[in-house]
């Protein structure tokens, strides 16, 4: 089947492909990895955590030498709690950038933390843009730090970082980027766009199992992070600093989930780095979309906000179609999809990453065609509300 | 080699027994479970959650109906943090007992989350007492909560929880319990020992990989601990409320390391349960302790304080004895090994726990002994001041 890409392995036992933006479908190479148990004090592990933090800078490219790299147990939104709590002071403002859940989430979460913040809401999917960033600087300069969604993963939309990093240093304040879901597929170059600090977790681009996620940040932002956090477990500043001093990780580090992120990191260098993984899941993207619209699916997005992460669709009008019976048949071909995150019309989503190619993409597509015919659906098109909705972001 | 129980396995490829509490050595079908990648929003895995938290809720036995399981992903400290920021009121004042490092722990956590608290630190391994506890709480009339350790994995010591609960309730007070090393293995039934909450991890006495905690705590504590969290991620009860709901945690799950603790906690089952378990680290132990006695080494507590989950010994006066080497021709034999923690004396630690048993415990003592020869240490034998300590608990 992947006579094209030796490397791409379909899953074994019948197991269904994830189409789902993490946990995903990772090799079996990389679940290998897990059959050994390792003492988390042991000179082994220690060199493993060394080489994965070191590959984790490496793949920020250029500019990568003023960044260190700090990996933190839990699922990807405690890296981003770390992150919101350690590098905004006590004292500071943040300004939200929000077009989905994710945003909200780090909303809510400067909400938990007691800290000052603006948001900046623009619904289920549309971008926020440099002129709206450089205009909410420019009349509130206690805002001292942006924090933006790179891949805002609850439509798909790729989020416009570049415009959002110049009109947040060209009022001189600094960006924070949760970057969960489009790390190590989408570049992301310190010398090219700047900002302080950006998270991201295992089990997304870079194609390990859930376990923990990272954080790689500026060396004088870590400095200065010291005595920010309002937590002892999710204090990055004090696990960068033990983990420099001795090695380790500060409490025990989920062993498995990291061995089997360090084969998926050395794949990830073998596929060719961040531009071969963004190759791929483009590619990906391209022959599912192109194969769904020819249904009659319509996508939420037009091809210019598109990421090659995850691709939202309208929910067909037809009343034949029912979600979770689209959901069953559709895992009964071998394929998990994933649920829409709109709140004003119904959708689902389809994932591009993780252990899958070009191939793989087209039986998505003869299983969707097949599961629309088990339903007795005869049109993917979606309803004229769907289409309403979506032409807000033309206007 | 392992006769005597055929559900003993040893590890594979050459590997290394951790003779460490955890991370530590689980069987191959545990690490198996991990094979498989799965769904996070599918039934299935949702299905393994519910599994799961029943499991752990039996495991307390009668009166465990008053209890619910709410898995919390990170590390065993993370869980800890979860549970006095959720159930310690923030107008609450909490009495920590500590005589280790995960007591002093606690009290570290309770500074960043500016919780009032009183400290009894009894130093490196002294139990605290109930009728000291009860003192304690007569004159302190504001203590609404007492945090004890269970096992002191630092020393290796077995706190007294049923004296200390007794006095906690006799004076109407509240007990949450860390049983982080010992919960599987020692027990701590419901009907028993009354606490309000305990927690643990996935990678102690049930034999897991590590990747998360889960906290057991009364359903009357879950419901009246919303709007007590410093932190969206390690909110107890929005953890709770969700799962309940929805089947789903909250945050993306570390699904490999649920699937392999799924699998350990059907073979904690098979093994007859906390009974079964924690018979065959009392057996671990004393083998493993009277071997090292007879070899001339000396443990840092009397019997009667000894837990089975890890034992502390004092290094040899000998100066030929030098830990870092002793560590490596040990780990060279197949076993790792774990430094001590104690502030006065220089010790050494050997974890009871994991797929061993007392035939790999015999297979240690003799890696000492060779470990020891190969040194030119003529005598185990602690100094002095090792022995003068350790007077202290005596007196
Ligand atoms: C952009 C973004 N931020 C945060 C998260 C939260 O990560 P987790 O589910 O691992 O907590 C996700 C998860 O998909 C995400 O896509
Ligand atoms: C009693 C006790 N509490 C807390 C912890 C912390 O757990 P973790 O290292 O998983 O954060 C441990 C770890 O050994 C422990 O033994």
């Amino acid at each position: 089947m992947n006579a094209h890409n030796p490397r791409i392995e379909p899953p074994r036992l019948g197991e269904p492909y994830l189409l789902t933006p993490g946990p995903l479908t990772t090799s079996y190479a990389v679940k290998e990895a897990m059959l050994v148990d390792w003492g988390s004090w042991d000179g082994d592990f220690r060199a493993m955590t060394r080489e994965m933090r070191d590959r984790l800078i490496a793949l920020l490219g250029d500019g990568s030498d003023a960044f260190d790299c700090v990996p933190m147990q839990g699922s990807g939104t405690f890296s981003v709690e770390a992150m919101l709590a350690s590098f905004i002071p006590k004292d500071g403002k943040a300004l939200v950038l929000a077009n989905g859940a994710y945003g909200l989430r780090a909303a809510q979460t400067l909400d938990y933390l007691g800290r000052d913040y603006q948001l900046l809401d623009k619904g289920d999917y549309l971008p926020p843009r440099g002129d709206e960033v450089a205009q909410i600087l420019a009349t509130d300069p206690a805002i001292s730090h942006v924090v933006a969604i790179h891949c805002e993963t609850s439509s798909g939309i790729l989020n416009p970082v570049e415009e959002i990093s110049e009109a947040v240093y060209a009022a001189g304040r600094k960006l924070l980027v949760d970057s969960m879901s489009a790390f190590g597929a989408i570049p992301l170059e310190a010398s090219k766009i700047r900002y302080e600090a950006m998270v991201s977790s295992a089990n997304k681009c870079i194609e390990g199992v859930p376990g923990f996620g990272f954080i790689l940040a500026r060396n004088s932002e870590l400095e200065a992070a010291k005595g920010n956090s309002h937590s002892l477990s999710l204090d990055v500043h004090a696990q960068w600093a033990h983990m420099n001093k001795t090695g380790q990780w500060r409490f025990t580090p989920p062993t498995h989930v990291v061995a089997a992120f360090l084969e998926a990191l050395r794949a990830h260098e073998a596929e060719g780095g961040v531009t071969g993984r963004g190759r791929r899941y483009i590619r990906n993207r391209d022959v599912m979309v192109s194969g769904m619209r020819e249904l009659g699916f319509e996508t939420l997005l037009d091809n210019r906000w598109l990421s090659p992460i995850i691709v939202t669709f309208f929910c067909p009008a037809d009343p034949n179609f029912v979600f979770s019976r689209f959901y069953e048949l559709m895992k009964d071909k071998g394929f998990i999809i994933y649920p829409g995150k709109l709140t004003m019309v119904d959708s689902f989503r389809v994932g591009c990453i993780g252990q899958m190619d070009e191939h793989v993409m087209r039986q998505v597509v003869v299983a969707a065609r097949d599961s629309l015919r088990e339903m007795d659906v005869a049109a993917a098109t979606p309803p004229e509300a769907a289409l309403q909705e979506r032409a807000k972001l033309a206007s």
